[in-house]
């Protein structure tokens, strides 16, 4: 495979992904866990993987996987990501880390590459959650960190459980769970990611490599009051939830400012959500993350002391739920000091940013180039299955910071960077 | 008709009701234009109006009506509601009105009445506007303030226009639109309504006459932000427009208080509503009554300056739209003078409350009952219909106030006083 060659598949994947699960409307992506866009998304993975020769297989979770290599040789190296978005997401979130990983197979080829270990390639099944509202659920089952009982039990919005839309796509739903003999093959894996935020985009670097996830939750916040009538009841007679819900996603922000960590209410469902009626209920949720726990303890129990306040005063019950928790995911020191003497051992030139072609050794600038090492709020297959495997990730600059939305961007340029270093790291480990 | 007879009737009446469009898990009404409980509401009311040897006839705007003598006699007297309800309403806003006339007219033939004009029952289509987002949609058509056009652009929240809907339900969208020559011979209507705040139940009155209409309307707030992930986005980088939207639902309830007026936001739409996505978009819909025009004036455009404020600082985009404004209804001067002699005439023991049966004359009290005159925030078909035909309205305490919730009521005792009270109307108005 030539370098013509190499990028010309690269441009191709973007192309034939670009159109599946693509909201004509919103020009964002709806892929949702076992829906007709994820499956033309797994056909796409499975071709790719076809097309270069690998074994494609989906596991007991969901999870596609592509090998070079006998996978039950054990000490793996795995690359990938996930193809599912969120609501109105945008290219980049999930796909860039697949395409990159075949992207840099194919670099490696060009390279002549031998390979010492077996190579993986993995689609983890509904990452963000969108559509059952719980995130990484096929890695989650596979770690042990969701029983098969619990995931028996999610229900979409339209009251379809998980095990009936596993079945309507076509998989077993009985045969879910974990997956410790498969995880304990993996020697090493590495996801590569869009950022989420600004945070290289702000140090001018291209790339950078994960220290940490922080630790996140998401809390439930229902505010019952009492239904009436917005064109009769006076104002002293109500109970309406709906101000202490406005009163708690603005205490949300001030205390998340002070705590210098995020808090967001960016879902409500509100009953009987009526426009000449009083609500009954107001259920919002809050995301709230922060650097360390003891930061974030301190954050939620602020929001919800001020949030009980003001249920209090205004005559409404209010029940706060914690939906889901993630400690915080500090990733294995071995693996990520190893991509960062990989990727700091190289100089422009090397595949580095600025070339335009993955693997381009032809250019003249010969300083190396210290990749910057950053924590992040998002969590990411990585993060599950970095308590089993070893785990490290790499971040691709996003110029905006834009995330979750159709306006999430990458350059073409750092993309590729993206790849050549992602190369690198894989010939650094599996072909030592 | 015995009196007896008559209480069983009304009972009964009742009973039939009860279950139609009832929501097991609320307790409360989904009595939707043109679905199931629509059609079962539908039969009912043609049911009764056949069981009295009237003539029923659905009209070309949908609205039922059951008729005693020749309607096309004119000067008729009507009387009537509607069987429609909002998302989980009560069991009386709306079908107190239809049966009270039914059972009124049970106890004018218990007493021998003569009638001198035709009399007519309805029930309005679609008061409510809970699927199509339009209150008062039947008789708007019918007094031409709605056009066909117009009518056939509404959209219900799973996209099925209305036209489709009428279609599907077995009626003819294409017959639609004014109806003067049918409004022209009603010469009187009288709308009889539990009340939807507790006037008179802070005045101890079982009954009420209104005096007006509060003007009110309904405005869109669309917050338009940036999408982005609730994890990675630092505060500073966001346009999170859920902030500006809870301040203007604060700045909506404070602006309300200060001009003695109401304010609301019952209905909310948010993009891409996820746990974990700053939103692109907070859609919240301001319901605003008030006594007069200047006072809502003043207190609308102050919301929308709280509003425009806000929104600014957050760096989010807002479009204000007006969707609906009634204005102010001063029900006529000489029915309304009418229907307060009529029933001022009265003295306990001629149906007045207390009796418990409709129409009981052996009671020995012999004091008139002035019956308080109300204005009503709430809108009403008799609100439409005001600007061409001469019509008032009787309200029947509320005991709590609450309105548009399961949990509405009143006293068997009272909606007895109102059937009385309507007959004794109906009698003064058609059988003089």
């Amino acid at each position: 495979m030539t370098a013509r060659d190499a990028e010309a598949a690269f441009r191709e994947m973007w192309r034939e992904l670009a159109p599946l699960g693509r909201h004509p409307a919103s020009g964002g992506y709806r892929r949702y866990a076992w829906t007709r866009a994820d499956a033309d998304c797994r056909a796409w993975f499975r071709g790719q993987a076809e097309a270069r020769g690998l074994v494609h297989e989906t596991d007991r979770n969901g999870n596609q996987w592509a090998w070079l290599g006998d996978p039950l040789a054990g000490d793996a190296v795995v690359t990938g990501s996930h193809l599912d978005s969120v609501p109105d997401g945008g290219a980049f979130d999930g796909p860039l880390g697949v395409v990159s990983a075949f992207a840099a197979l194919d670099e490696l080829r060009r390279r002549g590459a031998e390979f010492t270990r077996p190579l993986g390639i993995v689609n983890f099944g509904d990452e963000e959650g969108a559509r059952f509202g719980l995130a990484c659920t096929g890695s989650r089952l596979a770690a042990g960190r969701l029983t098969r009982e619990q995931a028996h039990l999610l229900t979409d919005a339209a009251g379809v459980t998980l095990p009936r839309a596993m079945e309507a796509a076509g998989y077993d739903p009985d045969a879910i769970g974990p997956d410790p003999g498969r995880l304990g093959r993996i020697g090493a894996f590495v996801e590569l990611h869009v950022e989420q935020g600004r945070s290289l985009d702000r140090t001018g670097d291209p790339l950078g490599i994960a220290s940490a996830i922080w630790p996140h939750g998401r809390w439930r916040y229902d505010f019952r009051g009492e239904a009436n009538h917005a064109g009769t009841t006076l104002l002293a007679d109500r109970r309406d939830p709906m101000l202490p819900y406005a009163e708690t996603v603005l205490a949300a922000r001030r205390e998340a400012e002070l705590a210098g960590a995020l808090a967001t209410f960016g879902k409500v469902a509100v009953e009987p959500n009526g426009v000449n009626a009083v609500p009954s209920l107001v259920r919002g949720w809050l995301d709230s993350r922060a650097a360390d726990a003891a930061t974030l303890d301190a954050l939620t129990a602020a929001v919800e002391r001020a949030a009980r306040d003001h249920a209090e005063r205004a005559g409404v019950a209010l029940d706060v739920v914690r939906d889901s928790f993630t400690p915080v995911v500090e990733f294995r020191h071995t693996l990520r000091d190893e991509l960062a003497r990989i990727l700091g051992d190289r100089v422009p030139g090397d595949g580095v940013p600025g070339d335009g072609v993955p693997g381009d050794r032809t250019g003249d600038r010969r300083h190396p180039v210290p990749v910057p090492v950053l924590a992040t709020g998002a969590g990411h297959d990585a993060g599950i299955l970095s308590a089993s495997v070893p785990t490290a990730m790499l971040f691709v600059r996003n110029p905006t910071g834009v995330s979750h939305s159709p306006a999430e961007h990458a350059t073409e340029q750092d993309c590729v960077a993206g790849v050549a270093a992602l190369a690198d790291v894989l010939e650094g480990l599996a072909c030592r």
